[in-house]
């Protein structure tokens, strides 16, 4: 997606770590006329599926999740990081982050995930793919079927991709990186 | 807001100590196409007023103010309540949260925040108004014009607008709770 490639070599900042600092546009600050247009990117290219629900994982994953929301007239629900106080009936399971370095349980209330739904998980980052596996955990879980993943960037370099497809889901990126080494953005 | 009213009392659920849950269509499952509505009411209220930004805290707050972002086409800063690694020059302000009993802090990057700033602040909830006086907090700390803000669900009985209209802020609410008493929502 061009406009998504040109707006990451010219606002994105590449720290060290294989960290992209992508906060002007996509993860703190966010512009959503970029967003939807992501949004209609990410229809697209799941054009031939029948989706019913939109997950995604807060706080990031939301905005965009919300604009595919909007556009195709579906529910999206977000994981939540916290098990609040008012939940008592929940699919739960536990990511890694390696940014972190710490493991953190993620949960979606039971009542909003059944086997009748076909689901797309949208997220900002596909790094090592933990979380995404994660949500493919519950939905495993649910009896949910997991129609695909789109990703606003993907870093291909920590390849989460290849765990994801291993496990038979289908994975979209909008933009890939291939490196980040010098603190160079490569792009694919 | 007849629609978000009905909304409220066909699906939320009273629980003890003051809670509304209402995560099947505002904080954990959520309605895009009540939240567009939502955001076309949230202009109108404060279509007297010049706005450059809208400010939010993450997460139940994203969704509805990118929609109210989009329909602007104004950027849109959610406040983090932990401070990214990546993140070395930012505003800070303490929040107690009354339902968890405990402070946190949330923070937005100074680059993201100026006193060209107009801002109009958008949450799901006002309560006590704690999380609201946060971010008046950290507008001032930029320099940046508060215009106002806007709720979708006021809990009057917390009085957290007193607190906000006693410093001088704007407050409007979409639907205003009068009473959960004996677990029965009371709508004014």
């Amino acid at each position: 997606m061009d406009i998504l490639k040109e707006r990451i070599l010219k606002d994105g900042k590449c720290l060290p770590g294989g960290i992209l600092k992508v906060d002007s546009f996509v993860n703190h600050q966010m512009d959503p006329n970029l967003l939807k247009k992501e949004a209609i990117e990410f229809i697209r290219l799941f054009s031939d599926t029948k989706i019913t629900k939109i997950l995604t994982i807060e706080a990031s994953g939301i905005a965009p999740s919300i604009i595919v929301g909007l556009l195709l007239d579906l529910p999206v629900v977000f994981a939540k990081k916290k098990t609040p106080s008012t939940m008592d009936n929940m699919y739960r399971t536990k990511i890694h982050s390696f940014t972190k370095q710490r493991d953190y349980n993620v949960v979606i209330a039971k009542e909003y995930l059944s086997p009748d739904d076909r689901v797309l998980f949208i997220d900002d980052f596909l790094a090592y793919g933990n979380a995404a596996k994660g949500i493919a955990d519950i939905c495993q879980q649910a009896g949910a079927e997991l129609v695909g993943m789109g990703f606003i960037i993907e870093k291909a370099f920590q390849h989460g991709r290849e765990v994801l497809e291993n496990m038979g889901i289908r994975v979209e990126s909008l933009a890939i990186v291939d490196s980040l080494d010098n603190c160079e953005i490569k792009l694919r």
